[in-house]
């Protein structure tokens, strides 16, 4: 057992505590965190030194308190992960699927199952976490209610699945990011992130992205989010295929950042080969 | 008055709801929505003529359902308008703020306040829309509860604004776009909004900004989201000024049409002159 806890935003029997348990396969202790905020803060005053957060969601695109935290603090991403997520049905022990009169969960989680909740016939709720949704199911002891989460939070909470694999669309998976406060070394099959500001779209977004293409780096994600000084002035982020350390990459990193007012990299990190 | 009402999601007393009053200058009635999604909906079933739903705003960024419903629907993009958000801790009739434990509302709205809510000291609990916490404040008659919500929404439930403007960063707009099922004429002062699949990120969606730039068109927004049908592939949205009649924009869209599977032109509009 890893002998220092890595923390989760969420309640325990949350996917994010799964993204935990796969990345340590089992090895690591979690510690939970209400927020993404405290997340970050107590890796920043070292109460924790690895967390894991989701950064993106492959039905409902980027998590962008996520993205936020990462442009404010000093925290590193040393590493990237994919979660497969499956949606079950759970309540209380012995409920049947037609005594269910109110299913509670997360709105994208409830979105996701839209159409099998609409053949049900249900009222839907939506709560703040799926897991905190299965623990809410369980104390208020509501027999004609249900909650959406994973199989894990059931068994976290002891209830029971009614129904595995509820999900309108399969093909549901959320990236995570690890992260601590140090950097990583590169190891010849890495990826790396890096925010930039444009206060003009059209040249300078226009003039980076040529950067990468003159030098064959292949980018893999970009993603806009404002400033919150300048109404409709963004930073972009950008994920590429290389280490920073790189000969290719520390060239277009000088060319960047001679030409933006800000160029921040939040981290190189081995990629995984995303075979989904 | 406007003889045929214009849709809005939300509860009456919504920041949409205002959005409407001042697009139209009062003019206009107003029909409630519950999700975006109904919204969308009553105009592709003409059930309305006109609705005003948020794309964006200055501190959270896009409301990517927007987004996503614009990509599935037929609706076009008839103009823009920019609304001042002023958030009010709202409370029943003589309440004083000493008196407040517990404040609902919109997690934004929320998060928008948090400096403020931390001296105040008291619990928050999120709710899923900012009017529709005043009403539920006011239906369960309690006294040591507050809601932040617009003026507006104060008025129309009949409860005191304890205090206004309360929000930690003052510069706080939302941006909305005027739907319907037709397309509006050129007035030399417009905007286009377009979707572009780029499966290969750095290949298309850097070609596709070189096309705009060689022709001098202004990049006003772009924004990425998930094609839910492969994961980590990326629909590209894209705002620019002109409108998809002029000679250089129908020259750039033909071009762009012929590289790409796929381009959606989701209207031409006129622009608002954005002095925030």
């Amino acid at each position: 057992m890893n002998s220092n806890p890595v923390g989760f935003q969420g309640e325990i029997g949350s996917y994010s505590e799964e993204a935990v348990g796969k990345y340590f396969r089992g090895k690591a202790s979690t510690v939970p965190h209400k927020t993404l905020h405290d997340l970050f803060q107590a890796l920043e005053n070292n109460e924790i030194e690895q967390a894991l957060a989701p950064i993106e969601n492959s039905l409902e695109g980027s998590v962008t308190e996520t993205y936020d935290l990462l442009l404010r603090s000093t925290v590193k991403v040393n590493g990237e992960m994919i979660l497969r997520i499956v949606h079950s049905l759970i309540g209380h022990h012995g409920v049947r699927k037609e005594d269910i009169r109110t299913v509670y969960s997360h709105p994208q989680a409830l979105a996701q199952c839209r159409r099998y909740l609409r053949v049900l016939g249900v009222e839907t709720i939506a709560a703040y976490d799926t897991a905190g949704s299965v623990k809410m199911v369980k104390e208020r002891n509501a027999r004609d209610s249900a909650a959406i989460a994973s199989r894990a939070a059931a068994e976290t909470y002891d209830m029971d699945v009614i129904e595995e694999g509820i999900a309108d669309e399969e093909s549901n998976y959320t990236r995570f990011f690890l992260l601590s406060m140090r950097e990583v070394e590169p190891t010849g099959e890495d990826k790396t992130s890096i925010i930039f500001s444009a206060s003009h779209v059209p040249g300078s977004l226009y003039r980076t992205l040529e950067d990468f293409a003159n030098r064959g780096i292949n980018l893999t994600k970009i993603e806009s989010r404002p400033t919150r000084q300048k109404p409709w002035e963004y930073f972009f982020f950008l994920d590429f295929e290389g280490h920073k350390d790189d000969k290719n990459c520390r060239e277009v990193l000088e060319t960047i950042s001679k030409r933006t007012d800000f160029l921040k990299i939040i981290g190189s990190y081995p990629r995984v080969k995303e075979k989904v």
